[in-house]
């Protein structure tokens, strides 16, 4: 295994922590542009290599394809580079797809985020997955993040559709919020002599997925907590593991609170607590209830957050 | 239990079978028209109670908007009433979903049948969903069929939902697609008193739908035979049961692989063998190989359908 | 289809309802054998063609070898023939379950029961289930009736090990208890040429079962309203739909009640409002908190059973 | 959160790295005590803290009351003390868990592994099995590992049963095979101020479970590549993680091929090629088919361990 080739330097180098940004509304329902830019002015104190703009926690699917364009040429203006732009542009047809991926790019996007179509997900083999990556691909001006989160789609990009797209030119990476560490570094593995790096989805598993070998994260809870999330990379990539086991513990209640157990209600409100704006969501998504929200603040409090 | 009052005269009677139409495309890519008007006059000597446009058998997700209203009005204009057009109109927002309900209208459709919203179906309770088909019921200008379909969504429209929508004046339906023959037959128990039909979203279990107290079937599988299914109908509707049950045995092998074996690529190609128009899928569903074709067959022919 | 040939005279005719039989315990926990019998002298006027012994509802998983089978040869001794005894004889190991099988048909057992060993599902191919069943088969010196209950076991039994098996001289039927209508169809259909019945493994799809050409059921919730189970039966069999479907609605929420719901604690606690001796369950199975109680009355009373 | 009390003094210390030792058999059938014990010579040279036995990888479902009981002399003779010997002795009723577990301590057991009840996994609310457990540690003369393996049980043992069970001086630790490395991190937080120490359940996910506090694992691996385990438990002990990970890297695709993929046959092969006596299994698991063991030596070979 020694005389094996190294890993090729990056086209673009993912290394580090992005909130993927919420989209905050006006009380009639428009993007709130003003709050949002509010917000990009908080966060730009903070050492996040970059933000992911349309991922599930900017409630993509309930945007008009021309505010989705609109956010990225707004996030891009207040974000000069080097900051990172990753714009989400994945939809249920290869075609469209391709198209919004055009959009995102001339918008100013650095790369894309790509997730997996899923309302056909019993059609959504590997050679299926690999067609439709392949060519988004190459039809694309900028570098393509595959984008895998089974809680969403109810599909989880399979192993060897990852093995099969790395290698590609145009495929610089993966955004897993699976979880599934064992895959997790697995993917690292087998990717090791591609130009592939691997982001891990999730606060909860931040640590873990730097131990195995990621090279940062997409976390929402970035939105609420980002100095503590880049905290914890620095302890990671100084090998101050005891540090980070430390610091990690505390995120994961929180983590799971803005995700999992109150999703993109949950998150809009913790935001509000630190100082950014949250506000509401679009419908169907509701408002958190009362005990909702005592149980969402018990998790930042009984942890040293609040 | 015997005073109870009776069901009332449905404002919109749903009874019969319905083929949710698949959508021909041209080989570059447009939607074929003159195909899909070709299909419509073969159909038209099938006594079709009416038709579905937009399910997820006419490739809706991979459609655009503009496409989406001009083939419910090609349709309309194809199929003239009493013949009924239920068009698919459920979005990801509900905002979206109320827009396309009306557009739907106005293109012609008779009702919408609107789909769970789901991308972020950890957050779909029973709340969300209530509030989300009475905002699209309130403001739609013709009557609603709720639809469930867990195969493509991850989520079944749970009881309490479909029961509290029930009483709705413009909520006039279900398509379940889920199969759960007990919950179906529940649901037509616990709304014996509304004015609510239950539709069955699959020719596997019509029969047995039938035998629970569905008034009908929408039926990928009625875009191949419909006739058997229009017969399979008039025999449990006559009480003839032992000649319903030797025609549905027939049917579950080819529904099965018309649906959930080899999806909409496998309708297409079966639609070909009958003298349809079936043609490509739109990318990224992919065309059978083919050994794919050849079980797709296999399941015509040990049935006696080819 | 015409010439096909016709299925065979059965070698052990299956048809009927049969409950599978609560076990009730001591207060200081050994099987109550006296209360046992009470309930069988109740039963012998309701019209079951049988009972089945050991199947989940009897708590046999909590039950010592020895009294497994004691409890077999004290039902046999209660229940003269022609009424049959089916016994429960699965255990995860191929060895342990031919030899409890042996015992069972020494204790008086007329059939076999064996459900699915699933502790190394992963494993349970197709090949290993067709193998395992096969060996059970071949040693049994009685008849065996597949059981597939994924709900206990996670697991279940595909459809090509069923129809592998079917053929098997000594392998007479399934108890299919997973509810999934369009299999249960398929399996009718598929076998038709084979000594081989279908039997409904709960009341809440029941008549949907005998629609598709099942030939009984083995119903937890006959164990407290076996008369209305028996009566539904009979409509279904003289072909008076209405009525079977009218007696079928107002049995889905007592049957959901004492198996999905409430399990076998709920069961136990039915069968006490009917005059039946249900009693306490084995640990690890909790009581039912009042709340469960109360809703489990209700699911009773609104359906007019109580 | 500095002035927290600090996790007291174990009562049993469980750090390292455990083989759950598979069971040779005869080709007559019987367990083949004298291969077991030429396993064990070899593996007296590896610096394992100890052995499990009875585990699932041990075939324990498919070994009589008897053989397991006998299992745990021999291994204890085999194995002096201070090499701990854990048994597992879950059953699905309490009252047998509790008898087996007496059995395992007279035989020599230092602390029993017990499995979730599973069969009624419906019914076993986090309140079950808290009674469960704690019924089982008041009565063991050892104390309790709890044992969580979704992979064949169907069910996790819910984080707060663990919360809840943490503190009883008779539970000391849990093994966790599921994998969430997010659930075991927060495991580990939540139960930092007990006598209370998880374990990994597999070797897939070893470094990152260690990363984020776990003190050892038992690894159905570690029957066939011990040395390289104790190896990286040292590396993640002694902070070295870049090599920790090359190694972790390398192990990922055995042990899945040992484990999900092939099952214990698969692992009772590759002993086999690694000097120790694997043998068959027991029916129902089939033995590997040829081209499963040259997927299962690929697996080995392509990470060079072979």
């Amino acid at each position: 295994l020694s005389t094996a080739p190294t890993k090729p330097a990056p086209r673009l180098d993912l290394r580090g922590i992005y909130p993927p940004l919420a989209t905050p509304f006006m009380a009639q329902g428009g993007v709130d542009y003003a709050r949002l830019e509010d917000n990009l002015r908080l966060y730009a104190q903070v050492p996040f290599r970059g933000f992911v703009v349309q991922g599930s926690n900017g409630e993509c699917p309930l945007l008009t394809g021309p505010e989705r364009l609109d956010i990225v040429a707004r996030v891009r203006r207040a974000v000069p580079r080097p900051r990172l732009l990753l714009a989400g542009s994945g939809c249920e047809s290869t075609q469209a797809t391709i198209e919004l991926t055009a959009g995102m790019a001339e918008a100013g996007a650095d790369a894309v985020l790509v997730v997996t179509p899923c309302y056909y997900r019993g059609a959504m083999s590997t050679a299926a997955l690999v067609l439709h990556y392949t060519q988004v691909a190459e039809a694309s001006p900028v570098p393509v993040v595959l984008y895998s989160v089974p809680a969403n789609t109810g599909l989880e990009l399979p192993l060897e559709a990852v093995l099969a797209l790395a290698p590609h030119p145009n495929v610089v990476g993966l955004k897993d919020s699976g979880g599934d560490i064992t895959r997790l570094g697995l993917i690292v593995h087998k990717t090791r002599r591609e130009d592939f790096q691997v982001l891990a989805g999730s606060a909860g598993f931040l640590l873990a997925s730097y131990a195995v070998g990621a090279v940062g994260g997409v976390c929402a809870l970035a939105n609420v907590l980002g100095a503590p999330l880049c905290q914890l990379e620095r302890l990671c990539q100084e090998g101050r593991w005891q540090e980070a086991r430390d610091l990690q513990h505390r995120l994961i209640e929180p983590n799971a609170a803005v995700t999992r157990r109150f999703g993109v209600a949950g998150l809009k409100q913790a935001m509000e607590w630190f100082g950014y704006h949250g506000g509401p969501c679009r419908a169907p998504l509701l408002p958190l209830s009362e005990d909702q929200a005592a149980a969402l603040r018990r998790a930042f409090t009984r942890n040293g957050w609040l």
